[in-house]
């Protein structure tokens, strides 16, 4: 009996289950984090902004040189048809494009590569646990490492180097925390381990401009600010900042709008959710039905 | 028939074929790039200095709190047997412990991993091609990358975070170089894909102290000089100094002393390898067969 209940993957154009998909270990997208990589949800039986993630692939492709061996239409279909294969309704689905293994014995030359598209689905994975948002999500600021700024490893381009996120992570629960922010360094709130970060002060809505990934869920968080009237600034945001805001939240193609009600000790709305942050989830959660934003899976009947 | 002209492999307990060593593709050495590894030199039959590349390794999964799984004696006999059963006596001997996959669906905490140690032994990789140190290597200076700070990423944990490295390299390319340093956020030189950089100025030997990995192979080089009687400095190295200098070398466990002849339109010694360099260069072929610090591999007869 062929396993599923994990997930389902497309490999070198066949679709198997994931617990078979591997990648070489000599594969410059392991040895070198020579990868990007991006992620679409299925929320309801239905992707949301796929076209959305998949410009945002195209780009990160294109920014490190990396060519799929595949078309547009085809990685579209191949997305669709893992989820399908796999029968989930709430999916986290993966693409990604590795640099592979030299062509050349020997060589060092990332040209010298047969670059590689595969992707997986498995179900839906939340940043932060549903239970942890609901009973108050507790959000540390990382001291000893700061996010590897953006003239080293361009954040805009999707990538697996979260080495500064997993000293981040220890630090955050070692402290007892649920998760971590990274500050850049100048001390300015970037991002934490595949979310972005926003205040609110005065019903205004802040988020980094630079040194973080321009979320999907972030930019939908902006369009759902212009549509309900809230003002958005996209600046440097200062952690005192960040420290002294009426309400911060999260956002997530891994769960959305997502309030917390701690960071460092200071302790927002009484350790409630700020009133804003719980407006654009429930939002969220309805944008994800707008027909004009999503792709349905045909699921096997 | 197996096919073991790539080399060996281990991976969970059997030696395989290179060609048949995977990692899973949601494993968070690759997803995280939560992972760290060691590569040391057989040469002529026998391991080089193996227990300092063991130490390093030991080092950097604690500063990285993996845990292999297996203990350090079985990591040795794993990396002599898969060499033994490459029949490689030029090799360079990976050996990796990456995070795993999370014992907890759904988990994004790192300590819920299941951690694993693997291993595999390829034909000797030369990170400079020796034809091309014969007729002269010339290296980059990025302009448009910085090497990732230390307190985002500690270098000293040997890692595949090698984003800014991929960018420098094809920078290089697209220049008509071979090769890439990188600069530190200060304009210090600190190391390019693979090798530390060294400067000889007026018979002094200077390398980097900070912003780099403690090389092995440039522990030998400073073992060398203070046989040879030559001074060491290790301190930061400005880029203008390394343009000034008499000569400049790179040190590698994949190619051991390396001469350049320019750096970035910065010709040294008329075009010619320099007498320090090349002093040090054939002293390191000497040291490789240096009893004390070699362990012969068992092969088949």
């Amino acid at each position: 009996m062929t396993d599923w209940t994990e997930g389902a993957a497309w490999v070198g154009g066949e679709i198997v289950p994931l617990v078979d998909a591997k990648i070489h270990v000599t594969d410059w997208g392991l040895t070198r984090s020579d990868i990007t990589y991006d992620v679409a949800p299925v929320r309801e039986g239905g992707f949301f902004r796929l076209d959305d993630y998949l410009d945002r692939f195209e780009a990160s492709m294109a920014a490190l040189r990396l060519d799929p061996g595949v078309t547009r239409a085809e990685m579209k279909s191949a997305l669709h048809a893992i989820v399908a294969r796999s029968g989930l309704r709430e999916s986290y689905v993966s693409m990604t494009c590795a640099r592979g293994r030299p062509l050349v014995a020997g060589s060092r030359d990332p040209r010298d590569c047969a670059n590689h598209f595969y992707a997986w689905a498995v179900p839906f994975i939340h940043v932060v646990k549903p239970e942890v948002i609901a009973r108050g999500a507790r959000l540390w600021v990382a001291k000893n490492v700061r996010r590897i700024p953006e003239d080293s490893v361009n954040p805009r381009a999707k990538n697996y180097h979260w080495g500064d996120f997993t000293a981040g992570i220890f630090e955050a629960n070692d402290a007892g925390y649920d998760n971590v922010v990274l500050l850049d360094h100048a001390g300015n709130v970037t991002e934490g381990p595949g979310f972005n970060v926003f205040a609110v002060k005065n019903g205004r809505v802040i988020t980094s401009d630079h040194g973080v990934l321009h979320g999907i869920t972030r930019r939908t968080v902006l369009e759902m600010c212009a549509e309900v009237g809230l003002n958005v600034e996209t600046r440097p945001l200062p952690v005192d900042e960040l420290l002294e805001a009426d309400e911060v939240f999260l956002s997530s193609t891994g769960g959305g709008v997502m309030p917390v009600v701690e960071v460092a000790g200071r302790i927002f709305g009484n350790g409630a959710h700020g009133p804003e942050a719980s407006r654009l989830a429930a939002l969220y959660r309805e944008w994800i039905r707008r027909p004009e934003w999503r792709e349905e899976v045909a699921y096997a009947a």
